[in-house]
């Protein structure tokens, strides 16, 4: 099949259909699907490149769908019927580590992981870490405005981005941003661009802000016999302001199914309600830790325990990393991403209980405790109807609850096709006119991502 | 003389030509000037009232500029023939503080200093500390993304916005952003209104995200024989990753001015070629400074004094503070706001140094060394043509000079009117396409303080 594409070459373009089958989708689950799905997958070498596919684009109308790993949760790469997919495989280089500005210059297609990993050689740290740091792109973590586990302390990806260069819709380049600490020349379009998952521009570099490499963190682990003594213990800590770098939770069904993966014996006596898994990576990490044990036990854990360094820490860890392929082992799975305000975190994990119950469903909860996001991953067979529809109601009955919350619809996954049509519920009219008038403005044709963020 | 607001009531519009010209300029220097000036000055009580106002405006054409305390220094509130000025004086409520959740809604009209000390009492920390602290407003520092002293730590004011209530350019009321740690439905409406002074929305309420209040800061203060070494201490500090709260810089010129107006004896044994001043509000805080202190003797510091307590770190500090009243006392003045990045601010300064020397103008250097934000204070006679152009020349070096560097236009004040033509030697043509779409999407008729940022 010959395409508008064809020009560029079969080095940079193929329509291949099983390669181009395999470049439909992310890993969304829920039937968010590409239909037909894209005709041609493009690998640009050089932002040149990248141009020279958004001017075909824009010339023929074609709709362009970038992706990084595809590793999305929320449909964002899920390329529509007739869209070319632009990959950001080859787009790989660390272009520049400078220590003396805290800065680094790198190419949308690197991990997230190696970046951290590149810049640590020379005692910088990149904070961001979301989930799927060993093989997401910063380029996709800079569409979604991705987060992690550091961003009680240190923030999201948005908040290290300095500048960007980005091909628009027409294949102009440009750069927003700068490479100096402060700046307020112009519109935020470096902010505007960050989070808006392919819909505004394609980044074809990014200027990251980075810092100095903290000191080694220390870990403890609180175990709670309800949620409520577990939340308590959560506004103990946000109220006293100790300097955490992580506070997450995980919830009675999550352990369960940790437990059964790892054999790590977290229910031996019983498997708790909620843990709780902290981090300090301050130069004071043993007194803050020593507030937040005892913090925890007012607040009625049944156990605390510290970790004597940082092996015992990873140990302790590992059954957080291990709560999603834990829970994926007992089915299909959908993971929701809400956040609320971290003093009504209980109140989601309860209308999620409520939700698993009604539907029968099994629902795990683990997320960033600290900041009030929630991962709820609903389990289900996704062979069978009628499990699929209980699923559903699940998935929209917990963002619904969310909303209800004073929360958000989505903490850091992004809209993307899962979630589009819950914009309007979470905006007001105005911001979403104001989002339909930046996206008209930026890509009049509609040929950025058409289908995502905005239905 | 009647215009469109009167239906509005005496009670929130004057036309008073007295007042409206005491509306009419921000404290731009340089002639920037608003010609004729603003036909009235309309002075809301509420959201409605400012609903009212744009909606009048909309239908009319009438340009509205947006004024806070009208400290601004780029021009951005000086208000245009035939526009209304929307003081914001009236909208002066902290609506709430939250310390569970740790953050603040305010009106835009609150004074930034009382907006600190408002959050200080229940032990929570709003970072920005722009110069005009004191007097300037929240709204004026969302406005322009103001800094201070504090963004070597602590970011701008931009890192502390949760989300707003805006009334757009037809007086829609809408809100943007959200009330929860993380979240990132759609675009960053939030961040692109920051920094757009006034030209894309009128803002009338603000969630700031809050701190737990820090330690007392403890002050360091080293002096240099000469301005490499002030600047190979300040790339040492860096480079070492200190956890600095502040890391300021005063040139000769400005110690000179600050000795004579306090008689603080900064240049007993001749005055030093220029000074750094650095806090460290962290828990080890004396260790920070020890290592600040021997990093600044390694780069050949003359002296270098520990603050033994904080009263002793205030008067240290009163230098500082005093830099610009001290420089103001020599003649009429103009600051620029360059931003520089860190490991070049000695070769912006030496830059400085050659323009003054070729003008025949005094300028005196300080700012924010920490993020290489300088603010060159060209002292002049306003009232001597061939002094303003000398000024105004030095001025344009200045600027250039920081470009030429790699650094922008602005750090921290704005583009305003001061800067509007210099927006495109920072910005690309793509970028720039980038901002006036923005501009024309949000603001089709050009009614949001037109000439701002956006020549």
């Amino acid at each position: 099949m010959s395409t508008p594409f064809d020009t560029l070459g079969p080095d940079l373009v193929t329509t291949d259909p099983d390669l181009v089958a395999s470049y439909a989708r992310d890993e969304t689950a829920l039937g968010v699907s590409g239909g037909a799905g894209p005709v041609a997958v493009v690998s640009p070498r050089t932002t040149a490149d990248v141009a020279a596919v958004l001017a075909i684009a824009h010339e023929h109308r074609v709709p362009v769908v970038v992706r990084g790993a595809g590793s999305g949760l929320s449909g964002a790469a899920s390329a529509p019927e007739g869209s070319v997919v632009l990959s950001t495989r080859r787009l790989t280089r660390v272009l520049e580590v400078d220590p003396d500005e805290r800065l680094a210059v790198v190419q949308p297609g690197v991990v997230t992981g190696d970046l951290r990993a590149a810049v640590a050689e020379v005692g910088l740290f990149y904070p961001p870490d979301p989930g799927s740091v060993a093989f997401s792109t910063i380029g996709g973590n800079v569409a979604t405005n991705a987060g992690g586990m550091c961003c009680v302390k240190y923030g999201v990806t948005g908040d290290f981005v300095l500048g960007l260069e980005v091909v628009l819709a027409d294949g102009t380049v440009t750069r927003t941003g700068r490479r100096t600490a402060k700046g307020v020349a112009g519109y935020d379009l470096t902010a505007l661009l960050v989070g808006s998952e392919g819909t505004l521009g394609v980044v074809t570099e990014i200027t990251l802000r980075l810092l100095p490499a903290p000191a080694p963190a220390r870990t403890l682990v609180a175990t709670f016999p309800g949620l409520a003594a577990a939340g308590a213990a959560v506004a103990a800590v946000t109220r006293a302001g100790l300097d955490l770098s992580m506070l997450e939770i995980m919830d009675r069904t999550t352990l369960d199914a940790v437990d059964e993966l790892t054999g790590m014996g977290l229910g031996a006596d019983g498997t708790p309600a909620a843990m709780l898994l902290a981090q300090c990576d301050g130069e004071d990490a043993p007194a803050v830790l020593e507030r937040m044990a005892a913090l925890c036990e007012d607040a009625g854990a049944e156990d605390v325990v510290a970790a004597d360094d940082a092996a015992e820490g990873e140990a302790l860890l590992e059954a957080r990393r291990q709560a999603l392929p834990a829970l994926e082992r007992l089915g299909d799975w959908v993971l929701d991403d809400v956040c609320v305000p971290r003093g009504r975190v209980v109140e989601l994990l309860e209308a999620v209980e409520r939700v698993a119950e009604q539907e029968a469903l099994t629902i795990g909860v683990f997320g960033h405790a600290g900041d009030g996001n929630m991962h709820p991953t609903i389990v289900h067979d996704a062979a069978d109807p009628a499990s699929v529809a209980a699923a559903t109601r699940a998935f929209d009955a917990i963002t619904a609850a969310a909303l209800e919350l004073g929360g958000t619809i989505t903490g850091e996954h992004g809209v993307g096709r899962l979630k589009r049509d819950w914009l309007a519920r979470e905006l007001d009219p105005g911001a979403m006119a104001m989002s339909r008038a930046v996206k008209g403005a930026l890509d009049p044709l509609g040929i950025l991502n058409p289908g995502a963020v905005l239905a």
